[in-house]
């Protein structure tokens, strides 16, 4: 097999496992996955970029009309959509604490002893606060250096000294991010102990993406029959997952779509928010 | 006055006195400063940039044939022209530790109890060990902001925390700045109180440009004299600041320029090294 680059810059040796599987997961037959394997495999050019494969690979699956898969299989690139000309993603990241079952409040200042802190997210639930920095990041090869977290650190203890003592056992501290984080980055907020990092797969199993499929909580920009300037009136009107569209579809004839459009929209945005991993 | 816009993008009213101290500051008479003044204020227009206003009196100084003074009242601009496209930042952040007497490594990667941490500049002197970022900022309305100190004062906890214990009291940390700092990035440094910041005009009477003047160190980007790709030449030779001409002329006669050039810088530049304020 021939070596590709990826998004990083890195070569690596191309491998059908890896691409099987992420078919696999964005909800491929095994029959589809195994089709479009094959035909990727046959047409792939010596040092090619993974996201051109990829893109190729999410092309062929919409060719079979496989419409949800296909959002869904999308779904790293609808996050960069929400990007800073899109939805903010620290309020996308708020949604997720709130879907589950947390008093969310985004843009907080909090005091510390030293300077007050501005915190992207603080998500309540009981007695447990939990303050989030949300790093976004456009282009997949930019990792979240070593710096967010030594920098959250001294923030966290800073707040943290001018809660009462018998308070401060309720506090979390966390890095979300839609990338990944660098090697020194992990190994330090795993030494320190008290900084949850949540990337795009990372921790394994358990990262944003998981989140996001679990919680059925896709944001609009994964519906592929929407044009950008769609997507962008979508946010206006406060739409941002699948979810806001499946609880109030009477916003949608607002925005000059086809009762068409507008059905089909409503239908894959329904399938999506149902699909649970 | 006609009200004028700072580089931050701050509106304020335009102040004679503070161009008067800032043409005596580059070492213009009072007569001049006086004349240079009056001229400005004449044909101050609403809403200048403080930049160009600026840049009008720093004309009028070389217009008077008062090279040398001109180039100490560039010498903010000297500093920015040491930039990413020329020669690093923390290079000439060294060799004001250097020429203070301490060893120093630019560079060094330094061990901590997590993970290593490059360290801008390491000072050494006797028992003293100054761990330095150094931060360059291209745009003067730049300024550093609160996470600067914030991720310096967990990455020093971390290096000291790999220090035995006895060895600590002599371990310093500082960033310096060709800017200025924020207002919490003061108010935190202050407060946890291990952190010296050093900016431009920071702390007053005590910054970056005193420093620069007390010790000599005028970057050879203050000759205005050359030319932008002569500068880069004198970089490639290692000569970097005025001193480095003093000590070693002879590595002017390989760089093509005329004899009556090399004798001008020559000349510019031992001004420049013996203006001690």
């Amino acid at each position: 097999m021939p070596s590709i680059i990826k998004a990083s810059g890195q070569r690596e040796q191309f491998k059908q496992s890896k691409l099987r599987k992420s078919l696999h997961r964005s909800g491929a037959t095994s029959v589809q996955a195994e089709e479009i394997v094959t035909v990727i495999s046959q047409g792939l050019r010596e040092g090619e970029n993974t996201s051109d494969i990829y893109n190729r690979a999410f092309h062929l699956l919409r060719k079979n009309r496989n419409e949800i898969p296909a959002a869904r299989y999308s779904l790293k690139q609808a996050i960069r959509e929400l990007g800073p000309t899109g939805f903010p993603f620290e309020k996308f990241v708020g949604k997720i604490f709130e879907a589950s079952g947390y008093d969310v409040k985004v843009g907080q200042i909090m005091k510390g002893t030293c300077v007050s802190h501005e915190m992207d997210v603080v998500a309540v639930k009981g007695k447990e606060i939990v303050l989030v920095e949300a790093k976004f990041r456009n282009r997949s090869g930019d990792d979240i250096g070593v710096r967010v977290p030594l920098y959250m650190r001294s923030r966290f203890e800073d707040i943290l000294n001018n809660v009462p003592k018998e308070k401060r056992r309720g506090y979390r501290c966390m890095i979300v991010t839609n990338t990944r984080f660098s090697v020194d980055a992990c190994k330090y907020a795993d030494c320190v102990g008290n900084i949850k990092l949540i990337g795009w797969r990372f921790p394994k199993d358990n990262g944003l993406e998981h989140m996001i499929e679990s919680l059925g909580l896709h944001p609009i920009t994964v519906l592929n029959i929407l044009s950008r300037e769609e997507k962008l009136k979508f946010f206006e009107k406060g739409l941002v997952v699948c979810q806001d569209i499946d609880k109030a579809p009477h916003k949608l004839d607002s925005l000059g779509l086809s009762k068409n459009k507008i059905n089909t929209v409503i239908e894959q945005a329904k399938e999506l928010c149902r699909l649970k991993v």
